[in-house]
């Protein structure tokens, strides 16, 4: 079943119009007719059932079949992820929404190669927002996760208390095999989860140690060297994975 | 520090010839010189650091320092990999060989659209086998993972007895998302894993049977719906970290 996001404002109403640009969407592409169902969402995690009631190029009306209680997961997961090259951030923000996360923070780190003023950056972090609504759609998500303007790390450091963070996990090449575990115990009683993933060259040794400062805990992704991009989406579906399990016991 | 693939022939003296076309590479863009050190593996888990004894764009010579052992994990995994459109299968290869895997065997299925005949698939496989080794030389890793023929998931549950497999994993949509967890003790005592992935379009009702009936375990990735190479990359790390885990206990 195809999935589309609306305002909450919309949602809130029996009967509402979806964004002209799904219009069109649906009445081509898509070949849907009046009387098929969908899924609606308004993005923050309301989500309703609904039948096309008007199918035409510019105007798509739909009614409220059922609301539909989405199950929350009971935690959130922030990325922070050192800005590394297009498409490979583009991977990132796709594959991190695609497993749930809550919202993602582009950091400039010390190693970070890709370059650009508050401009330049604006406009990516606009376009990053809508690959993570397109992402969203797709894996059938009732809300979108916050792509926010990029940061230094040093910021972010600081803003950790503020976001409320209450676990910070960094994979970390040199942090030993045998060191800690990213296993279920590490997450019990986490309800607010921070992930810190650094740009092509990693985290600098003063940089980790920031982080530490900051409460931050470095785990070990195993013996092999992985790409910035693989880190980010493996560590994160391993924090979803312990995360989910830490709850559960 | 980089790292080169050579026979095992070759490792087996004192010094040895890398490759031509990594000595052109050695002596162009990565401006290495006579001194300077590599590393050197043999493709199926010998590695050596290497000094450069001499180097010029034709031939470069190295003479080993020092024969490191390589942790060997302790288990194998294969994935079987529904054939996916081009660049996203380029994708699973890639982060599948950083991640560790042993072998790939790409599977064509009930809802597979990728279309070919052997001596197109043939082609794919030496191609999917030179991502690996770049791959594999890009995370440091000792061994290549072999890319197998394309084979029918019929003949992939046929053969799984062949291969040795003790452990059958399968991450399906509608397996209920609070059914078997993958957790560590799901693998304790399996020596050699088999991981499936559906196509695009997932495994049809009957192949999850056939799998079944081969002793497969299905498994939920969560609550939201992964793409192909996603739920690959993703269930890799997962199977990855918990193998690793059950044996650790």
């Amino acid at each position: 079943m195809h999935s589309f996001f609306v305002s909450p404002q919309a949602m809130s109403g029996q009967s509402f119009m979806l964004d002209p640009k799904d219009a069109s969407h649906v009445s081509g592409p898509l070949r849907l007719v009046v009387g098929d169902r969908i899924l609606v969402n308004d993005g923050s995690g309301q989500r309703a059932l609904c039948e096309l009631t008007k199918v035409d190029k510019k105007q798509v009306r739909v009614a409220v079949t059922e609301r539909l209680v989405v199950p929350t997961k009971g935690f959130t997961v922030t990325l922070f992820q050192g800005l590394i090259k297009g498409s490979r951030m583009d991977l990132v923000i796709e594959k991190a929404t695609e497993l749930g996360v809550d919202a993602i923070v582009p950091i400039s780190t010390e190693r970070t190669v890709v370059k650009g003023d508050s401009t330049k950056f604006g406009k990516k972090v606009e376009r990053w927002q809508r690959l993570a609504e397109e992402a969203a759609k797709q894996s059938r998500r009732a809300d979108i996760p916050v792509i926010r303007p990029v940061m230094t790390l040093a910021l972010a450091c600081g803003a950790q208390s503020d976001l409320g963070l209450d676990k910070i996990i960094v994979p970390w090449e040199e942090e030993s095999v045998s060191g800690e575990p990213m296993a279920p115990p590490l997450f019990a009683g986490s309800a607010d989860i921070g992930l810190f993933i650094g740009p092509e060259g990693g985290f600098a040794e003063q940089e980790i140690d920031l982080l530490k400062d900051a409460g931050a805990t470095t785990v070990s992704l195993g013996p092999t060297i992985l790409r910035a991009e693989t880190a980010a989406i493996t560590s994160l579906a391993l924090v979803m994975s312990h995360a989910t399990a830490a709850r559960a016991v």
